[in-house]
């Protein structure tokens, strides 16, 4: 069939237990846990002995995406991404997710098929079952809420409270590109509104883009730090932007900070484009968020164990909390730390 | 100070994460499977062995509640009391919840608190904690997304799968009530839009006001069921209305059933209001939905624990698949039973 000919379904169709049925088919359990998944009033899980951890998000259309230039597929990928990478940030593994969605009239059933394609990948790449959820009508936009749940041994677990004076502050990955990626795609969005002809700009831009559209969580650190026999004493994924980050860790942890400004990992990339759009690069680096990297605090001794192994800065440390939370500049001088991240209440 | 001089602050003032801290104070957790709540990536919860039972549900301003008739602390109650029922329905004791909320910039901190206020009294009676969600900004509406985790010991949890040909179908409670509460209130918003100078004709409609508004989940219902020990084989709540709730029961049990229209229980305001909207009561009790009630089968040898014990009726029987889905009239007539259930997407 080619694609003009190709049959759209609307959702009334099916209605709403037939189109849970058609969304939810090839999502089998993958782990044991999951003892009961889609179809009751509930879903059962069993961690045997193991304590639960739960997290959730809501992705609303026109604040957290754009449907204009998020593919549906991807946006299905990072919805249920950007909840595991806060069950990773508390040491945890994730095995189960619920997704529920509200859709205006406008969606087709192939259109949710899209996003649930996403979902799948993600299930798929990260081992969580998709087990509960609830879809529903909206009056205007497409909102999304997932909540993932995840296991952990008690001892394991590291939370935001746990950093010391004199830990040093680690950051995975580099920081800044998800921020720049979306400018981007802003930017394209603006110019194609204005001239439809123009060919959008955005083939240096690949690495940038995809850190915007299809983020990972940072399972890959999580098992790393087990491996090499390292505990955080704190960590935080970075969603809102470390600036803002650091200082959920620095006020539960009772501590002030340092961070070096020479040592915020900034991909080139990144910073290229940053310069582009004349925006200081570590203002990106800083604020931009939605990098869902891994920020955390180690004890100085176990420094040695990072050393080379693996893609992590350590971006300065933690101090007394009359310090305060400041950045030191690369000619060495102290500005005060401030959170400019995303925050949807004062933008 | 007086009403007029009521000061209302704008939620830009508090940021999101001033927000947040300002509606979870207050919320002390009284379970102690729950290691740690609101504050972190993730909340973590420790069941010791029992299984975890996890349920969410998605409510939309426009199409689940109406802000010009809904009290906001009614809002939030019910909010939760609707994911607490799905626990309920499995058998199994609610003990946390996570609370999304997504905010027009039309809400106050005021208006929010209200909110919670709703959120708390539910939280005190129900014994469960708050543990955890996710704050931010809508384009339009208010948007509540709520997922609720509960215990249950492995062999007491009830599915929709467990019912067999002759067993009795038995329902809490009364039914239609919920629905008809909510078509005085559409009536009564229509008048006032109209003639906004008419007063309200709500006095004979408080208990089905309340039905709709507030509705109570039935804990009642499952630690009683727990005293006379009597394990029903199959449960499901009455969310989308008995006739389409049953046929959840059917499918994934295997089998049909039998709907006895007399014994259907109905109140009598409920009956009265009815037949003063010319809608046949039988119609609201079967298709209204909302009533949170339970819905469940026992093996018949089971019904002598039932007798006079409490306010439950039985209603009808599970048959064999190939005898279908029926309602047997008051005059003894089969007719096939249709679930009208609440569809949003066919509505």
């Amino acid at each position: 069939m080619s694609e003009t000919e190709k049959k759209y379904t609307p959702v009334s169709k099916l209605g709403e237990f037939g189109l849970i049925d058609k969304l939810t088919t090839g999502f089998a359990p993958v782990n044991a846990s999951t003892v009961k998944s889609v179809g009751d009033d509930a879903a059962v899980i069993d961690y045997d002995g193991k304590k639960t951890i739960v997290s959730t998000d809501l992705l609303i259309e026109g604040i957290h995406f754009d449907l204009v230039y998020t593919p549906l597929k991807h946006l299905g990928y990072k919805s249920v991404v950007v909840n595991l990478s806060d069950i990773y940030a508390m040491n945890a593994q994730p095995k189960q997710i619920t997704m529920s969605l509200a859709i205006s009239s406008k969606f087709t059933v192939e259109a949710l098929e899209e996003l649930y394609e996403g979902v799948k990948l993600a299930c798929k790449n990260y081992q969580v079952d998709l087990v509960g959820g609830d879809t529903t009508s909206s009056v205007t936009g497409l909102v999304i809420s997932v909540t993932a749940i995840g296991e952990a041994v008690a001892d394991e677990i590291v939370y935001r409270n746990g950093a010391k004076p004199g830990d040093l502050i680690c950051v995975s990955g580099d920081l800044g590109a998800a921020y720049l990626g979306l400018q981007i795609l802003e930017r394209e969005k603006r110019i194609y509104l204005e001239h439809p002809d123009v060919q959008p700009e955005i083939e240096n831009a690949k690495y940038l883009i995809e850190r915007h559209l299809k983020p990972e969580a940072r399972k890959d650190v999580i098992r790393f730090l087990k491996e090499i026999e390292l505990k955080p004493t704190a960590m935080i994924d970075v969603s809102d932007g470390i600036s803002s980050d650091v200082m959920h860790l620095c006020k539960q942890s009772g501590t002030g900070c340092e961070i070096n400004e020479g040592a915020v990992p900034i991909s080139q990339d990144a910073y290229n484009m940053a310069l582009q759009f004349n925006i200081d690069p570590i203002t990106c680096a800083l604020n931009g968020g939605e990098d869902y990297e891994l920020l955390f605090t180690i004890e100085p001794e176990d420094e040695t164990k990072l050393a080379g192994e693996y893609a992590f800065s350590i971006i300065g440390q933690m101090t007394e909390r009359e310090k305060g939370v400041s950045l030191i500049s690369k000619a060495g001088n102290r500005h005060p730390l401030k959170a400019q991240g995303w925050n949807h209440f004062t933008g």
